[in-house]
């Protein structure tokens, strides 16, 4: 299966607007990105040669592989309109208050920290270079920071205001914070070439511009974006072929599911993502759902598992890739307290914290119906309370080996 | 000394505006309270008899002297537009957002959760009322909580996102957090009558509305408020002047010094209340400060050293009392990390926190200039720091005794 089934849409009109490959001028009904305009930070072709020439000469700080994923995430305008690392002043916005003003008054959503660790060393080197050189995991000059800032890595401050604990055992924070240095390094990014991973799936990993043309050229007049880092099961398929028959009962003509796993860093016990992405293809080839109104494609972020604060950059991400409605689930983007017999989020609160996040109101959040198997009707269904016990919940982990 | 002197403006239209006691239709050019009016949840002396009464018949939950204080911020309109405890949609705002959007779309600042504990006993005597009566420290009917909502009360994330900190040691989590319930109790609150303390410094708690009420008689043009938790020094007196002439030069006629020292909950080692008063009282006595245009009166509020989470608490609450500048100086509301030896905020956070917090637009951030004693002058002046050596830095604390 690929990411983009070369296909016809079955509306009429579907060959006027989205003939041009690059598609700054198509006239397109998808939902604005957030600041106005889709960040692109790759650097043009025909400039990169020079630019890489120019870049040698600079300071150079290494990147980890996560730090990685957070380039690839920038430079393609999944943080939009956030064009870098993050300087302070956005930093403290989005530790404060999930959110950034821009200058002409505009709030953004901005949940999670988007932020670049050096240790003293780097701090060092660097000096008072205004600009520096990243080099990849495998010592590729990968793109250049500019107009650079450093500040201190509050690490406990940062781990408290993201997480609303400092337990340990949080798996972001023990494999990413807590080795990286003490300093964060803010700048605008530019990139040397779009970021690849060879890992057989980069033809999933659309750029937000990649999806919204997809979204133009089937006529979208509605995307709805579902956020997944398990595998689909029968209940997930449920949910959301209901979620385009209640999108058709409100008029939409042409709603289009964007399946969006999340493909950056994901804890050791979660299923990996090739086997969810061929899991995810399984599905469509068995017609769950309908390959003429499904995308599949990979969301390149990182996993916090940091609850109500990171599905808002869950939400926020696909606002920038053009969806206006996200389904959000039971727990999002939680996990067990890393130290107590408990759920470390209130199941609740990611639904309610969405619901009110500053500089999300455009978007439509779809509370998730939970859905599971029937044991009368003998098959998935939406949870009745009145005959719970009818009901078998099967989780996304423990459904991984039934496709 | 009274804290309103009763006085004349040495302006000549004095008279013009201000006779009518009762404020609510004088025309005042004074910031606006947050939400367009200020919030005032004590019941009219002639519906008290009534109120009580019937009061007697509900459920009863025991008030904490700290409680009562958050009871008298409310009442009083310090927290406008929130007119009790927080029901869980304002509290989780607050945790994550440090603002509330209102139905109308605007945004409030609302950094601190202001919410009531209660244990699981109480939640089971409340059981399904709607309305639950407030019961003092000393036993007796304080006021009545409507329409309540109980929810969780997740202290971990509380502190954590309220401070950036678990660390054991902060003040108002060990004395106040730690030993409440595990529910908080939301709901509209009506205050029976006008808390009161008979401590003798209930001449000094003057409302909002009262402050609201003298600014206008003096004929204000300008309030700048100075938030205060020590003794006040020759630095800050240097501070409050300076700030009055460059709101001079910048064309105000009348500007009018709110020196507001906290009165709630201090930690131990915090100069008593009583003491502060007195000091206060003594500087301008001596002349340090103008009494024609100085106001001094106590904050409610309890304190939480917070940080910069907390001085967006401050700076609100001011703004509320007529406020429309606000004097922030160097790590305000902050203390030393309670297990390590720094600073647990970083100094300048609180000033870059407040000057981009949401709902806080409208007010003017006014920075602390550092003032020292100047051993070459021989007098208090503002550090310069190209001859840094020629400072004495004296805290609030040290120069406790020197007044």
């Amino acid at each position: 299966m690929s990411a983009i089934p070369s296909h016809k849409s079955s509306s009429s009109s579907s060959s006027s607007s989205s003939s041009s490959s690059s598609s700054s001028t198509i006239k397109s009904s998808l939902i604005e990105p957030d600041g106005g305009a889709l960040v692109d930070r790759v650097v043009p072709e025909s400039e990169r040669a020079a630019k890489a020439l120019k870049a040698e000469s600079l300071p150079k700080v290494g990147l980890t592989q996560i730090d990685l994923e957070w380039v690839h995430v920038i430079s393609e305008g999944w943080a939009s309109p956030l064009k870098g690392f993050m300087r302070e002043d956005e930093y403290l916005q989005s530790l404060h208050f999930n959110c950034i003003r821009m200058k002409d008054g505009t709030i953004v959503n901005m949940s999670l920290p988007i932020v670049l660790a050096i240790d003293d060393e780097a701090k060092e080197r660097i000096g008072a270079s205004q600009d520096v050189g990243l080099v990849g995991p495998t010592g590729d000059l990968v793109g250049i920071l500019r107009s650079i800032e450093i500040y201190k890595h509050n690490k406990e401050e940062r781990v408290a205001r993201t997480w609303g604990t400092t337990a340990p055992g949080l798996p972001y924070v023990e494999e990413v914070i807590t080795p990286a240095g003490n300093w964060l390094l803010g700048g605008d990014l530019e990139v040397l070439k779009p970021i690849k991973y060879n890992d057989g799936l980069d033809h999933y990993r659309l750029s937000p511009q990649q999806l919204r043309e997809e979204f133009d050229k089937r006529q979208a007049d509605a995307v709805f974006a579902f956020q997944l880092r398990n595998p689909v099961h029968n209940g997930h398929a449920l949910l959301m072929n209901d979620t385009r028959r209640r999108l058709l009962e409100m008029g939409y003509k042409n709603p289009i599911l964007l399946l969006h796993p999340l493909g950056g860093y994901t804890k050791a016990d979660d299923v990996p993502l090739d086997v969810r992405m061929e899991q995810h293809s399984k599905v469509l080839e068995d017609g769950v759902l309908d390959p003429e109104t499904t995308i599949v494609a990979i969301f390149p972020s990182p996993m916090h598992y940091a609850g109500p604060t990171e599905v808002q950059w869950h939400a926020k991400g696909r606002i920038n890739a053009g969806a206006n409605f996200y389904i959000v689930g039971r727990d999002p983007a939680g996990m067990g307290h890393p130290t107590e017999k408990r759920d470390l989020y209130d199941p609740d609160h990611g639904k309610k914290v969405l619901s009110m996040a500053p500089g999300l109101e455009k978007l439509n959040i779809l509370p998730f119906r939970v859905a599971a198997y029937d044991t009368v009707g003998k098959k998935m269904a939406f949870f009745d309370p009145s005959r719970a016990k009818d009901f078998l919940f099967i989780s996304g982990t423990k459904v991984a080996t039934a496709f």
